[in-house]
Protein backbone atom coordinates (compact mmCIF):
# COMPACT_ATOMS: atom_id res chain seq x y z
CA UNK A 1 0.00 0.00 0.00
CA UNK A 2 1.30 3.39 -1.05
CA UNK A 3 1.63 5.96 1.75
CA UNK A 4 -1.24 8.04 1.34
CA UNK A 5 -3.02 11.38 3.11
CA UNK A 6 -6.67 11.77 2.61
CA UNK A 7 -8.51 15.68 2.86
CA UNK A 8 -11.15 17.52 0.92
CA UNK A 9 -10.29 19.90 -1.29
CA UNK A 10 -10.10 23.78 -1.50
CA UNK A 11 -10.73 25.79 -4.22
CA UNK A 12 -6.92 25.88 -5.44
CA UNK A 13 -6.83 21.74 -6.17
CA UNK A 14 -9.09 22.58 -8.95
CA UNK A 15 -6.88 22.49 -12.15
CA UNK A 16 -5.31 19.59 -10.14
CA UNK A 17 -8.93 17.48 -9.80
CA UNK A 18 -10.12 18.65 -13.55
CA UNK A 19 -6.59 17.11 -15.08
CA UNK A 20 -7.70 13.88 -12.83
CA UNK A 21 -11.59 13.74 -14.48
CA UNK A 22 -9.87 13.73 -17.72
CA UNK A 23 -7.37 11.63 -17.11
CA UNK A 24 -9.78 8.99 -18.28
CA UNK A 25 -11.10 7.44 -21.33
CA UNK A 26 -14.81 8.75 -20.76
CA UNK A 27 -13.73 11.83 -19.13
CA UNK A 28 -11.16 12.72 -21.49
CA UNK A 29 -14.32 13.60 -24.16
CA UNK A 30 -16.01 15.68 -20.93
CA UNK A 31 -13.70 17.78 -19.65
CA UNK A 32 -12.18 21.03 -20.87
CA UNK A 33 -8.95 20.71 -19.41
CA UNK A 34 -7.35 24.68 -20.41
CA UNK A 35 -4.80 26.99 -18.61
CA UNK A 36 -6.60 28.91 -16.80
CA UNK A 37 -8.97 26.83 -16.12
CA UNK A 38 -12.53 27.61 -17.33
CA UNK A 39 -14.57 29.34 -14.84
CA UNK A 40 -17.49 26.73 -15.08
CA UNK A 41 -15.28 24.21 -12.55
CA UNK A 42 -15.06 27.55 -10.22
CA UNK A 43 -19.01 28.20 -10.36
CA UNK A 44 -19.55 24.94 -9.86
CA UNK A 45 -17.06 24.12 -6.88
CA UNK A 46 -18.87 27.53 -4.89
CA UNK A 47 -22.05 25.83 -5.88
CA UNK A 48 -20.74 22.37 -3.74
CA UNK A 49 -20.10 24.79 -0.88
CA UNK A 50 -22.46 26.60 -0.69
CA UNK A 51 -25.02 23.55 0.63
CA UNK A 52 -21.87 21.61 1.97
CA UNK A 53 -21.23 20.94 5.62
CA UNK A 54 -19.34 19.21 8.22
CA UNK A 55 -22.27 16.99 8.90
CA UNK A 56 -23.58 17.11 5.23
CA UNK A 57 -20.87 17.10 2.82
CA UNK A 58 -21.12 17.09 -0.85
CA UNK A 59 -17.43 17.30 -1.57
CA UNK A 60 -14.32 15.85 -3.53
CA UNK A 61 -11.90 13.62 -1.11
CA UNK A 62 -8.22 13.53 -2.40
CA UNK A 63 -6.07 11.24 -2.23
CA UNK A 64 -2.36 13.12 -1.69
CA UNK A 65 0.84 11.01 -2.32
CA UNK A 66 4.01 12.65 -1.85
CA UNK A 67 2.48 15.82 -2.20
CA UNK A 68 0.97 14.75 -5.36
CA UNK A 69 -2.94 14.60 -5.80
CA UNK A 70 -3.53 11.08 -7.10
CA UNK A 71 -6.81 10.48 -6.76
CA UNK A 72 -10.40 11.96 -6.11
CA UNK A 73 -14.26 11.18 -5.88
CA UNK A 74 -17.10 13.52 -5.19
CA UNK A 75 -18.72 12.42 -1.79
CA UNK A 76 -22.01 13.39 -1.15
CA UNK A 77 -24.47 12.57 1.96
CA UNK A 78 -28.10 12.69 1.16
CA UNK A 79 -30.77 12.45 3.93
CA UNK A 80 -33.86 11.31 2.70
CA UNK A 81 -37.28 9.31 4.00
CA UNK A 82 -37.37 6.14 1.99
CA UNK A 83 -35.70 3.19 3.98
CA UNK A 84 -37.07 4.13 7.87
CA UNK A 85 -34.91 7.35 6.74
CA UNK A 86 -31.78 6.26 5.91
CA UNK A 87 -29.19 8.82 5.46
CA UNK A 88 -27.31 7.45 1.85
CA UNK A 89 -23.48 8.60 0.78
CA UNK A 90 -23.44 8.91 -3.12
CA UNK A 91 -19.85 8.83 -4.83
CA UNK A 92 -19.45 10.18 -7.92
CA UNK A 93 -16.10 11.16 -10.03
CA UNK A 94 -13.41 8.40 -9.16
CA UNK A 95 -11.06 8.91 -10.96
CA UNK A 96 -7.27 7.80 -10.15
CA UNK A 97 -3.83 9.43 -11.81
CA UNK A 98 -2.92 6.59 -14.57
CA UNK A 99 0.31 7.10 -13.30
CA UNK A 100 -0.27 5.68 -10.09
CA UNK A 101 -2.66 2.86 -11.28
CA UNK A 102 -2.12 -0.51 -9.57
CA UNK A 103 -1.12 1.11 -5.96
CA UNK A 104 -4.57 0.07 -4.52
CA UNK A 105 -5.15 3.98 -4.76
CA UNK A 106 -8.82 3.19 -5.60
CA UNK A 107 -9.93 0.72 -3.14
CA UNK A 108 -8.28 3.17 -0.55
CA UNK A 109 -9.94 6.23 -1.46
CA UNK A 110 -13.51 4.15 -1.57
CA UNK A 111 -12.69 2.73 1.58
CA UNK A 112 -11.82 6.10 3.53
CA UNK A 113 -15.17 7.27 1.87
CA UNK A 114 -17.17 4.69 3.56
CA UNK A 115 -15.31 5.00 6.84
CA UNK A 116 -16.42 9.07 6.77
CA UNK A 117 -19.66 8.09 5.71
CA UNK A 118 -20.40 5.19 8.75
CA UNK A 119 -18.93 7.66 11.31
CA UNK A 120 -21.67 10.60 9.27
CA UNK A 121 -24.53 8.82 10.13
CA UNK A 122 -24.54 7.05 6.68
CA UNK A 123 -25.86 3.07 6.20
CA UNK A 124 -25.80 2.85 2.67
CA UNK A 125 -23.29 3.86 0.05
CA UNK A 126 -24.50 4.10 -3.34
CA UNK A 127 -22.64 5.05 -6.52
CA UNK A 128 -23.44 4.61 -10.50
CA UNK A 129 -20.85 3.73 -12.75
CA UNK A 130 -20.78 3.40 -16.71
CA UNK A 131 -22.07 -0.36 -18.34
CA UNK A 132 -18.60 -0.45 -20.62
CA UNK A 133 -16.39 -0.45 -17.55
CA UNK A 134 -16.32 -3.53 -16.44
CA UNK A 135 -12.76 -4.12 -14.62
CA UNK A 136 -14.29 -1.01 -12.38
CA UNK A 137 -17.21 -3.52 -12.00
CA UNK A 138 -14.98 -6.01 -10.53
CA UNK A 139 -13.34 -3.98 -8.55
CA UNK A 140 -16.23 -2.59 -6.94
CA UNK A 141 -17.44 -6.31 -6.39
CA UNK A 142 -14.21 -7.11 -4.15
CA UNK A 143 -15.45 -3.82 -2.14
CA UNK A 144 -18.61 -5.30 -1.45
CA UNK A 145 -20.92 -3.18 -3.70
CA UNK A 146 -23.56 -5.17 -5.44
CA UNK A 147 -24.65 -4.35 -8.67
CA UNK A 148 -28.28 -4.79 -7.95
CA UNK A 149 -29.77 -1.58 -9.41
CA UNK A 150 -29.93 0.20 -12.97
CA UNK A 151 -28.22 3.18 -13.07
CA UNK A 152 -30.39 5.56 -15.49
CA UNK A 153 -29.64 8.77 -16.69
CA UNK A 154 -31.18 11.26 -19.36
CA UNK A 155 -29.51 14.57 -20.87
CA UNK A 156 -32.67 17.74 -19.91
CA UNK B 1 -54.58 12.45 -17.89
CA UNK B 2 -56.14 12.28 -14.37
CA UNK B 3 -56.28 16.04 -13.03
CA UNK B 4 -52.70 16.60 -11.21
CA UNK B 5 -51.21 19.04 -8.87
CA UNK B 6 -48.24 18.89 -7.55
CA UNK B 7 -46.01 20.60 -4.80
CA UNK B 8 -43.24 20.08 -2.54
CA UNK B 9 -43.76 17.83 0.77
CA UNK B 10 -44.46 19.48 4.18
CA UNK B 11 -44.15 17.77 7.27
CA UNK B 12 -47.34 17.19 8.04
CA UNK B 13 -47.52 15.08 4.78
CA UNK B 14 -45.08 12.65 6.13
CA UNK B 15 -48.34 9.90 6.92
CA UNK B 16 -48.90 9.97 3.71
CA UNK B 17 -45.89 9.99 1.99
CA UNK B 18 -44.62 6.96 4.51
CA UNK B 19 -47.96 5.29 3.55
CA UNK B 20 -47.16 5.51 -0.34
CA UNK B 21 -43.12 4.34 0.30
CA UNK B 22 -44.61 1.06 2.04
CA UNK B 23 -47.58 0.51 -0.86
CA UNK B 24 -45.14 -1.28 -2.99
CA UNK B 25 -43.26 -4.56 -3.51
CA UNK B 26 -39.66 -3.75 -1.89
CA UNK B 27 -41.15 -0.92 0.30
CA UNK B 28 -43.65 -3.10 2.35
CA UNK B 29 -40.72 -4.61 3.61
CA UNK B 30 -38.43 -1.29 4.31
CA UNK B 31 -41.07 1.27 5.64
CA UNK B 32 -42.45 1.22 8.90
CA UNK B 33 -45.94 2.37 8.95
CA UNK B 34 -47.43 2.96 12.32
CA UNK B 35 -49.54 5.43 13.88
CA UNK B 36 -48.12 7.90 14.99
CA UNK B 37 -45.30 7.49 12.34
CA UNK B 38 -41.46 6.61 13.51
CA UNK B 39 -40.09 9.29 14.67
CA UNK B 40 -36.77 8.47 12.35
CA UNK B 41 -39.05 9.83 9.49
CA UNK B 42 -39.72 13.00 11.12
CA UNK B 43 -35.85 13.28 11.80
CA UNK B 44 -34.91 12.60 8.27
CA UNK B 45 -37.36 15.18 7.18
CA UNK B 46 -35.80 17.92 9.15
CA UNK B 47 -32.50 16.60 8.00
CA UNK B 48 -33.79 17.24 4.37
CA UNK B 49 -34.99 20.62 5.06
CA UNK B 50 -31.42 21.58 6.71
CA UNK B 51 -29.59 21.27 3.51
CA UNK B 52 -32.09 22.01 0.77
CA UNK B 53 -33.21 25.41 -0.78
CA UNK B 54 -35.17 26.84 -3.53
CA UNK B 55 -32.35 26.85 -5.76
CA UNK B 56 -31.09 23.39 -4.73
CA UNK B 57 -33.75 21.36 -3.70
CA UNK B 58 -33.98 18.13 -1.87
CA UNK B 59 -37.53 17.92 -1.04
CA UNK B 60 -40.64 15.16 -1.86
CA UNK B 61 -42.38 16.20 -4.84
CA UNK B 62 -45.68 15.25 -4.73
CA UNK B 63 -48.64 14.68 -6.93
CA UNK B 64 -52.20 15.64 -5.20
CA UNK B 65 -55.80 14.52 -7.04
CA UNK B 66 -58.61 15.13 -5.76
CA UNK B 67 -56.81 16.81 -2.48
CA UNK B 68 -55.40 13.03 -1.87
CA UNK B 69 -51.47 12.46 -2.46
CA UNK B 70 -51.38 9.90 -5.32
CA UNK B 71 -47.48 9.91 -6.00
CA UNK B 72 -44.25 11.26 -4.27
CA UNK B 73 -40.95 11.20 -5.64
CA UNK B 74 -37.74 12.66 -3.62
CA UNK B 75 -35.84 15.02 -6.08
CA UNK B 76 -32.15 16.56 -5.00
CA UNK B 77 -30.29 18.93 -6.97
CA UNK B 78 -26.37 17.75 -6.60
CA UNK B 79 -23.82 20.12 -7.97
CA UNK B 80 -20.17 18.94 -9.00
CA UNK B 81 -16.93 19.17 -10.92
CA UNK B 82 -17.65 16.38 -13.34
CA UNK B 83 -19.01 16.90 -17.34
CA UNK B 84 -17.61 20.36 -16.62
CA UNK B 85 -19.43 20.99 -13.78
CA UNK B 86 -23.18 20.24 -14.85
CA UNK B 87 -25.50 20.22 -12.36
CA UNK B 88 -27.11 16.82 -11.66
CA UNK B 89 -30.92 16.16 -10.85
CA UNK B 90 -31.24 12.79 -8.78
CA UNK B 91 -34.33 10.62 -8.26
CA UNK B 92 -35.66 8.19 -5.29
CA UNK B 93 -38.11 7.01 -3.83
CA UNK B 94 -40.62 7.38 -7.08
CA UNK B 95 -43.97 6.06 -6.09
CA UNK B 96 -47.69 5.78 -7.24
CA UNK B 97 -50.49 4.76 -5.08
CA UNK B 98 -51.40 1.09 -5.74
CA UNK B 99 -55.09 2.76 -6.21
CA UNK B 100 -54.46 5.31 -8.92
CA UNK B 101 -51.79 3.52 -11.51
CA UNK B 102 -52.36 3.14 -14.97
CA UNK B 103 -53.36 7.26 -14.90
CA UNK B 104 -50.04 8.34 -16.39
CA UNK B 105 -49.57 9.82 -12.54
CA UNK B 106 -45.77 8.39 -12.61
CA UNK B 107 -45.03 9.72 -15.79
CA UNK B 108 -46.36 12.97 -14.77
CA UNK B 109 -44.26 13.11 -11.57
CA UNK B 110 -41.27 12.57 -13.05
CA UNK B 111 -42.12 14.87 -16.58
CA UNK B 112 -42.57 17.48 -13.63
CA UNK B 113 -39.61 17.04 -11.73
CA UNK B 114 -37.57 17.09 -15.02
CA UNK B 115 -39.15 20.72 -15.52
CA UNK B 116 -38.09 22.06 -12.22
CA UNK B 117 -34.47 20.51 -12.80
CA UNK B 118 -34.24 22.32 -16.13
CA UNK B 119 -35.55 25.45 -14.85
CA UNK B 120 -33.07 25.06 -11.89
CA UNK B 121 -30.36 24.71 -14.26
CA UNK B 122 -29.53 20.79 -14.44
CA UNK B 123 -29.03 19.50 -17.70
CA UNK B 124 -28.49 15.43 -16.47
CA UNK B 125 -31.12 13.79 -14.73
CA UNK B 126 -30.09 10.23 -13.31
CA UNK B 127 -31.76 7.83 -10.52
CA UNK B 128 -31.17 3.91 -9.82
CA UNK B 129 -33.95 1.45 -10.19
CA UNK B 130 -33.65 -2.34 -8.89
CA UNK B 131 -33.06 -4.76 -11.69
CA UNK B 132 -36.29 -6.76 -10.66
CA UNK B 133 -38.60 -3.85 -11.51
CA UNK B 134 -38.97 -4.95 -15.17
CA UNK B 135 -41.91 -2.89 -16.01
CA UNK B 136 -40.39 0.35 -14.40
CA UNK B 137 -37.72 -0.28 -17.31
CA UNK B 138 -39.25 -0.11 -20.19
CA UNK B 139 -41.66 3.19 -18.49
CA UNK B 140 -38.24 5.10 -17.87
CA UNK B 141 -37.08 3.89 -21.48
CA UNK B 142 -40.01 5.14 -22.77
CA UNK B 143 -39.75 8.55 -20.81
CA UNK B 144 -36.06 9.13 -22.60
CA UNK B 145 -33.30 7.52 -20.15
CA UNK B 146 -31.06 5.38 -20.67
CA UNK B 147 -30.16 2.15 -18.44
CA UNK B 148 -26.33 3.15 -19.29
CA UNK B 149 -24.73 2.91 -15.84
CA UNK B 150 -24.48 -0.23 -13.44
CA UNK B 151 -26.53 1.15 -9.84
CA UNK B 152 -24.01 -0.17 -7.15
CA UNK B 153 -24.86 -0.06 -3.57
CA UNK B 154 -23.34 -1.60 0.12
CA UNK B 155 -24.55 -1.54 3.36
CA UNK B 156 -22.17 -0.16 5.71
Amino acid sequence: MTDLMFRYATRSDLPAIVALLADDEKGKTREQLTDPLPECYYRAFDHMESVSSDTLPNKYLLAICDAEIVGCLQLTLIPGLSRQGRLRAQIEGVRVSSHHRGKKIGEALILRAIDISRDLGASLVQFTTDKSRKDAHRFYERLGFVASHEGMKRDI
